[in-house]
């Protein structure tokens, strides 16, 4: 691993990075995968390093996955979420983060419900700052985490074909892999409801359908979205029961997919919504992988930003 | 102390444990105390374990307890509660739970409000499952930490009387103290009014009577439990005053006791409801004792767990 | 540094504390502040301690100011809030702080919304308790910081005229500040609308002035106060423009001040509210240093009360 390359004091897309940054880190993910499988889980690299994790959306799975790689590195963390926040008593955003920073933090891991902020913080202050999620803009970690369990299980991204399909308009996650993918030379086809398909979409490089059958077809990997109930209206296609119908992946569509293909999905899932729960729970899915790669991932990103600002 | 004794994975309830089982916990939680008085409340055993505490009913003493003894035994925590859960988004509580393992928690505390959730989880994830409550089902820890207390004042459960007081049906506390104290040879008489004593519960090895001074008469032991106003519909007793005059806990009553009676109480406690403030805060309460056992039990607990864990 | 001086179990306000008592803190906090320019930022003074926070009002600044210093010196600590809270199932806040403290913690940092709460239970049990702001009574770690930045900028209080200005009824900052500064010598002038000013606050040895260019005239201090919107319904003045037009501190009025006037604020700030943005960025404004004095006075804090409970 080589993490002279990175340079970078926040990691706040994927769009910015180059090829070799994004290898920088999955390098370095790869050397702590392992650390999950000790019996004592834990290395002294972030010792005496103060991280903020400010969620101001809710949060499971990435909050539960930074905590628990902060904490196997030896960091001291504290979170701050939506309530309770200073934010409530109509303190701005930016003021809030420059208070935090007074603190002397290293780190600032945040989530937020609008494109942008993330970007925005970190342009005012001089803590590093982690995108966990800035609305439907992108989703680094998680395509960080996607694109290190492709490898993880097929060696390599160039030349794959990857189909996403779901609601690809309000999705972060597509942003992210998208960007990522077609860096390392894979070929993605998007497919959704022509509702949750955005204008322009192919100027990033993929190929639209509007047929869940026609993008997985000959596919090594296919990525499901979550139908973002909580996010959107109701109204953006009839029901549930159409919505599997026209766009679930199922054991049958499957079989259209190369037959070592991944079915990899961001998670939380929706069972019998977006997928079936005969694939979710499938010798195909590698959706725990996901999970798993999550923790070093977010390991290694934490390692190298630190280094950066241990050098500066 | 001898933790062969111990090979469970997982603590769900006290109905399934043996007796050396019981024991081993209470042997090891008798080593684990004075940890509490030392100036350097802290031990290494559990350095570099990751503990996650999903508590999905609110709580602040059992989950304070629980997070102090992780602490003082160096474990890494993370904490989840109701609010803000990916549960929320729809996902189901068993792919909650894959999620988490996926990212190698070494134990699961959980408290839930429904029966069987602890155990339900346990069969599903390899990591240690620790039940810190489920329903009316069990609540194994309150009933190791009552019991732990009991032999620290008496110096055994066998003969003893224990008179457990309240509303009986709803009661995790009841169910796990009546397997327990039943394992260890003592004598348990339930009271409460017959709209809170469930159809059965001699079964379980309880005489049942429907006045509290029959059941204090002679006890060594005094179990009040508290009035759950939050969790019944206001119907069950015409009035708060009528409660505490046919079943409160006065200094009058208590005199039917045996002289040196032991009045415990799970917390927290409505003074003036199920028992009177004097009784709370006399001679014959341990009910901070109580307190006090239960960090120093639930350190046992997960010394214990983690062991197995190690050796598997 | 001479912590022998400080021989109190709690710090609760600072009316009871003596000059010696105060400078023994701020000479502690001297010694502290560098560590948050550390690399490594974590100190092994409070390994083993246990400190609980509990706040009973929302917080964000100085409940992470709170967690950073403990998180900074090593001890474990837990976060208790309003939600979630025994207290909430009709538990009393002095069976919950005694419930509390039989799990043994150390320090008790309590943020209440009523006056003498902290003092109320820090006669009752023995952890130590830490006042985090108790209503409109007090709020001493604020006043220390204030202080402490003070020192750092002129390297004395004795002497220096100091304009407070705002709503000085409900302000716990304002009687902290201004036991501190007539202690050690300062003139302190208060300045706020008549609807906002306390009967009796010239007892306290501040001089009233209800023009905000009366109290800023000449002053080496400015220290302004947050307009506190969640907290008092909005009659007492008739608009934010005309709060500001009256009493905000703007580039102009600050000319009246001597030249090297220090502007203060317990933040969050309200921009265009209370202060202007030029002047809250501007190159007179510490308020962000008096978030980085926070940390270390806090440790200090926590330095000398942990010194005591040893000692005892």
């Amino acid at each position: 691993m080589d993490e002279r390359v990175w340079r970078r004091k926040d990691l706040l897309g994927i769009a910015e990075l180059s090829v070799p940054e994004i290898q920088a880190v999955l390098d370095a993910a790869e050397s702590f995968r392992e650390i999950a499988a000790r019996p004592v889980k834990k290395v002294p690299t972030l010792r005496g390093k103060t991280i903020i994790n400010l969620f101001l959306e809710p949060s499971t799975r990435t909050r539960s996955s930074f905590e628990i790689a902060e904490k196997r590195m030896s960091a001291d963390n504290i979170n701050l979420s939506g309530s309770g926040l200073s934010l409530e008593k109509g303190e701005s955003l930016v003021d809030t983060a420059r208070n935090l920073e007074a603190m002397a933090p290293d780190m600032l891991v945040i989530r937020h419900a609008h494109p942008g902020v993330p970007q925005f913080l970190a342009r005012r202050i001089e803590t590093s700052v982690i995108n966990a999620g800035d609305g439907a803009h992108e989703h680094p970690t998680q395509a960080l985490l996607d694109a290190f369990t492709i490898r993880q299980h097929k060696g390599r991204l160039a030349g794959l074909r990857v189909a996403i399909v779901g609601d690809i308009e309000h999705s972060r996650v597509v942003r992210s892999n998208l960007h990522l993918l077609r860096k390392f030379g894979a070929e993605v086809v998007v497919a959704g409801p022509r509702t949750m398909m955005p204008p322009g979409i192919e100027n990033l490089g993929a190929r639209t359908c509007y047929r869940i059958e026609e993008a997985v077809e000959g596919a090594d990997v296919v990525m499901m979205l979550r139908v973002q109930l909580e996010r959107q209206g109701r109204t953006r296609f009839p029901s549930i029961k159409e919505y599997f119908g026209l766009f679930g992946l199922t054991a049958d569509r499957l079989r259209l997919a190369k037959p070592d293909v991944l079915v990899m999905h961001p998670g939380p899932i929706n069972r019998g919504m977006e997928i079936a729960s005969e694939v979710a729970d499938g010798p195909f899915s590698v959706i725990l992988d996901q999970v798993a790669s999550g923790v070093a991932v977010r390991m290694a990103v934490l390692y190298l930003l630190a280094g950066v600002k241990e050098a500066a």
